[in-house]
């Protein structure tokens, strides 16, 4: 941090902070995707982005405000995600939130996090807690929310169910034929289960 | 082992032999599915099941033969399955899976195992192998087999995928209402879409 300060006397302080804390945040999410919640240490994340554990304490406090903070920020472009889902005619939202999902799992930026939380939220209370949190409390609530629906919030999470599950076999256990498949034909066939989920009578 | 073979000396050494594996069998999977694969040790199982490290070696060789036995195991009755779930009308297939899947999460018996392998799966490539040779290959492709449709892999995968995505978020993650509502409701929901993955047109 010094070292680095020193390089860039020139910059305000306020980039330079905001620079060094999303540093860590990369790093973080680096290290929660590869290893889970668990084997993450804050050492690990301090010594992947450079930094002393000190400052990671510093800016972000324990090993879970940490973990919420690295994949929060990755969530942050979806959190206006069920409003423009939802947004539209309501035949297509099934078809609109699974190119939703699926858009988000095929970016290379937004997988580490989504990895992330899913290896570590399958064996860890802290970070299903944090998944409940971000995904079903503020995704699927608020997509659920929009639909005016009975049963509104077991449908989207049924329909969730759907995607995390295909998502799950494809990307991270990699069954095939699955996870070599056309995503457009996964997508087709896949659309309309969302949408019953969420629909039908 | 010399301790509890001069205790019992009056059995037969084979039933001695299969009580000791299947105490082993039991420890490991008590500890995989606590721990996921990683952070289990032949040590930590040979301790929880009260015997020597170099027994369980003998017995399983390494960590990963003994994560495949501990598993194996336990999908043992399952692997008759998929005749009984393809066995009978076509148009009850998907609700007879989603019993069975379901029926498998609810028997605390058969939940750890399965807790052991989803949990070791997502974060370690050894036992997503396992995952795939046992789930996929053995019980998906034999449905699959079964049914004789076009496609028939990738539509066991995606009617897969719904019910390990719901197994997750209810009992893994335990999102709510998923986590807590009625099973049969459940089963009323998914038994149609996993029927219709199966063979929809």
């Amino acid at each position: 941090m010094t070292g680095a300060t020193a390089r860039r006397r020139g910059r305000p302080p306020r980039t330079e902070s905001a620079d060094t804390r999303d540093r860590i945040l990369a790093a973080a999410r680096e290290e929660f995707s590869e290893r889970g919640y668990e084997k993450t240490s804050v050492r690990g994340i301090a010594k992947a982005a450079g930094v002393d554990s000190a400052l990671v304490h510093h800016y972000f406090g324990t090993k879970e405000q940490i973990f919420a903070a690295a994949v929060e920020v990755a969530f942050a472009p979806a959190m206006n995600a069920p409003e423009a889902i939802a947004d539209g005619p309501l035949d297509g939202v099934g078809e609109r939130l699974t190119r939703f999902v699926f858009g988000v799992w095929e970016n290379p930026t937004t997988r580490a996090p989504l990895l992330a939380i899913l290896r570590s939220a399958v064996s860890n209370e802290t970070a299903a807690a944090v998944f409940r949190r971000l995904v079903a409390a503020q995704l699927l609530r608020r997509i659920a929310a929009q639909l005016e629906l009975p049963d509104a919030e077991l449908r989207a999470e049924l329909a969730a169910a759907q995607l995390v599950g295909t998502a799950m076999l494809r990307y991270v256990i990699k069954v095939e034929p699955l996870a070599s498949a056309d995503l457009e034909a996964i997508i087709a066939r896949l659309a309309p289960v969302v949408q019953g989920h969420l629909t039908d009578p």
